[in-house]
């Protein structure tokens, strides 16, 4: 048995078969064949095996997981039937008595690059299919085997170099147990889909892909961190105790559901959830989230090729409106540009995307695009309790042209006869170290703050959180990030606004006995935090806290504010 | 005439003709020829006119610029004699009956891509010299002119969308009057340049390569940013009034060169200069530099293939410090990686190297490459007035880390008998906000602050300073930057320590009186910008700025702290 320590990334348990999601090794050398006809006959044995091989996947993914997420393989096998593609690879090997493989790749490479070439994102994304369909036949002709998420059927542990987007849509939530990956953090995109789709994971093991076979069993304990490879069956039965434990602490948890959150002395906060699309609100609700405090509208741009119609938007943001009932939802509008791309706007590559042209910045210079959200949100603010958030403010002029471009198109709608809410509130995102600084100018005109220390933390320390050479710097409980916090909440109760806040410390159990001294009012994180914060909050002292907090914020590292937390908040 | 509003980069007038230093359109067909050997007689002679020009080049940068300069164009020569290259495009247009520019540039093309692949710095700088020679090869082809900018032997403005480090190498301080450019801002490398070899500069006015055609007549006014072509001869004599006047309060400006710098009221301030290399020390002395407040040590790692030795530091360190004759000199240590890069350390690309691993993160990994420098600059520092200073410091760790490390090494030169100045002061750039915040805590450990305005900027507004496209958000006076930097200059007093600051912004006209009332103690800046703003200080009163410093700290946008500043400053 071996051992690993990487990053708990969503908590929980997990005990299962390891699956290897890996890419394989496609390399293959330069040969001339004497006999090309058995070359070619070769070569449609493996485009009939990959055909074959598509056509199970594509009948899994639409059972399991959507028509929608199978279309990409009903395009994959459009490629493998194309004539225009396997006549030229066919031609090569005859004439120029190559191997397949070889033929194959110089051919498709040579679409590959005339389509990509293209100004036209359908042609782009032709390019895209022809080099997953070439590495499946490649794969056929070298023996190796590609591995298709999508088929998975057994319980199993992932292990992955990192999980993308694309991959994570292809699991099967019933057979995929846990996972780990080799790089990553708390906030990159593999722990945050964890977190939402409730499975146990433990990221930044920097090795899981080299030192865990296929078959090897293993255990994912996603509370502290740790990998536990081929264990001792003594290991795996106190796992199995301590997973019973923990399912018996989430039972109890679950009986807050429907409780507010008061501290040990009577203090009243609000914790809410971060969603991204309205299927995200059944979460909210079954865990007991008292609203929405960041409904991230970017899903609502992606993974299309053209932007999103006025009433698209408008029922979106009607279905997330009416599910709560009355309760708050705080929408942030577009934060995109930067590393998140939307192919259809065609933006120029920055050389520093964190620091670029993105979110508010984007959306004050595409005002077409900017005032279509607005009016939609405007229109459905009739449904509900919708507040209304701008990313990435850095001055008070950027906030100021924001809140105007609402204002006009409030004023036409109303003189259309269309019905708005008069009860809108407006706020900003606080993840921009000026406007923390500056929290005081901004408080006279925002309703309410609501601080995004992820990017707030990356900015502060200048240390990319997605890169894992400065992650050391990633600092939620530096004094430094600390004084900014309080600052925000200090200026906002100065004017008789609120400070919310929806990074992921919002929902971090050393986070929130600080968060609660400082007096931050709305904790918005995933919504299956929710009931172990309500927990955590009700047995602390918010004078306690507070104590404690004036202390953290003289401290000089981050580790002697940890220290005094733990302490404080009898946390291990 | 026209006229063309740009960013004033380097102030002066200049007024002369046209230069483009722009890249020609090498695009051609591809061709069959009937004749190949009249083809293969065609390309011979672009080789030869190729060679004849690297000639005249290469003697002429000999003269001008130094051997070093004109080895580069050595290496070309050596490329355009190489069978190995030009036989397989001979051979090529005879076979396949190719124009000469597709055989040149497929086979030019495949070795490129050969030696881009290797391991091997030295093979990837022979890469760079094929397309160098490649590109000069098809300009004879195609019957177009390379400009070369060694070349230039009469006064002109040059024209460019941005000039490269290795383009102003090239330039000749004599003939090249001014320049203007597309793209960049106050803090892109060419203003940096223009300042360093007083030449007038406009740029960022993102039109010149468009609007101005070789031979127009071109005034650069770099005082007020402004670009005028073909200006009427009232308008050329008007201009060059106001370049004798510029000329007249130069010299009376160079009468305060051996004062000292007193506020109007008596304040007394210390105005430095920042420099890159002991060559730059010239200036600082002509200038009335009354110390070096930045010596950036990077210039001696870079343009090189492997580290330097302690001995060559040593030399480097010790010069400017026997130069400045007991005058404060400033060492940052290596501040390299992220946009700044180091062939043969091979470090990764990165997605936002801004925010990357960079300057100290790096040093503290690259422990034998750190320990170097610092011995070699414990050796120098019995030689004049060292003070070190580290760059990048997010957190009171590093800064422990550092210094440890500076100590061990004194300790053991000491013990090896080796003298080592007792004196030296230890302190660091505060260029993140983080540090700013909390720089309360580093008072009590480093013995001084120097506040690096261009990078605090860019993080505070979360904002990258060479992105046009948010380059709005570069606001050296907003509010908040002036938080930040009063909370350094006032912790550091508390303690009894002293804050430099060696952005750009410390020899701003604008930035000077508010910098003056916020209590800077050390202004460190462009050697060329000295004694202007000696002559500013002198007519500012200490007592009056300080009292429209508290104002601008509670003022909500730049414009208005900007409009303040220029009343209280009596500026324009």
């Amino acid at each position: 048995m071996s051992f690993l320590q990487g990053i708990a990334a969503s908590s929980g348990i997990a005990i299962a078969k390891a699956y290897r999601l890996v890419e394989p090794d496609l390399s293959f050398e330069k040969k001339t064949v004497e006999n090309a006809e058995a070359e070619v006959a070769r070569f449609d044995a493996a485009i009939a095996q990959s055909k074959t091989e598509l056509e199970a996947i594509r009948d899994n993914a639409k059972e399991n997981l959507g028509a929608d997420k199978a279309a990409i393989f009903e395009a994959h096998l459009l490629v493998l039937s194309d004539p225009e593609l396997l006549s030229p690879i066919q031609d090569k090997v005859k004439s120029e008595k190559v191997n397949a493989e070889v033929a194959l790749k110089e051919t498709a490479d040579m679409f590959i690059t005339m389509f990509e070439s293209m100004d036209n994102e359908y042609m782009r994304e032709r390019a895209a299919d022809i080099r997953d369909v070439t590495k499946r036949v490649l794969s056929h002709l070298l023996g190796v085997k590609i591995v298709n998420p999508s088929m998975i059927s057994e319980e199993v542990i992932v292990v992955a170099e990192d999980l993308t987007p694309s991959d994570t849509a292809q699991l099967n939530r019933q057979f995929v147990k846990g996972f780990t990956t080799d790089i990553g953090g708390r906030t990159s995109h593999s722990a945050i889909m964890a977190r939402s789709l409730e499975i146990p994971a433990v990221v930044g093991t920097k090795v899981a892909t080299k030192d865990i076979q296929n078959g090897d069993l293993v255990i994912v304990d996603g509370l502290k961190g740790e990998v536990h490879i081929n264990p001792t069956p003594e290991l795996v039965e106190q796992y199995k105790k301590e997973n019973e434990a923990f399912e018996a602490q989430k039972a109890e948890w679950a009986k807050l559901k429907n409780e507010k959150t008061y501290s040990q002395d009577g203090h009243h906060v609000e914790l809410v959830a971060n969603i991204g699309t309205p299927k995200d609100l059944e979460g909210v609700i079954n865990n007991g989230g008292e609203g929405v405090g960041l409904y991230r509208t970017e899903f609502l741009y992606m993974g299309r090729d053209q932007l999103p119609t006025e009433e698209e938007q408008f029922e979106s943001y009607k279905a997330v409106l009416e599910g709560l009932a009355g309760k708050p939802v705080v929408v942030r509008t577009l934060d995109i540009g930067g590393d998140k791309e939307l192919p259809y706007l065609s933006l120029p590559k920055e050389m520093n995307p964190f620091l670029g042209f993105r979110a508010i910045r984007l959306c004050l210079e595409e005002k077409d695009m900017f005032r279509t959200q607005l009016r939609a949100l405007l229109r459905a603010s009739t449904y509900g309790n919708l507040k209304i958030m701008f990313p990435m403010i850095a001055t008070l002029d950027e906030f100021r042209q924001a809140k105007a471009m609402l204002e006009e198109e409030k004023a036409k709608l109303i003189s259309e006869g269309v019905a708005v809410s008069e009860d809108i509130e407006v706020g900003i995102m606080v993840e921009i170290p000026s406007t923390a600084v500056l929290a005081d100018q901004f408080a006279k005109e925002v309703d309410f703050f609501s601080i995004g220390t992820n990017d707030l933390i990356q900015y502060t320390m200048a240390a990319d959180r997605m890169n894992e050479r400065v992650s050391y710097l990633y600092q939620p409980y530096s004094p430094s990030i600390l004084r900014l916090v309080k600052m925000v909440i200090d200026a906002a109760h100065k004017e008789g606004k609120w400070t919310g806040m929806c990074g992921e410390m919002a929902g971090d159990e050393t986070a929130i006995p600080l968060l609660l001294g400082l007096g931050l009012d709305e904790f918005s994180m995933s919504a299956t935090s929710i009931l172990k914060a309500r927990a955590q909050i009700r047995h602390l002292s918010k004078s306690d806290m507070e104590k404690m907090a004036e202390q953290a914020l003289q401290l000089p590292t981050t580790e002697e504010v940890v220290k005094i937390v733990k302490e404080a908040a009898n946390l291990k």
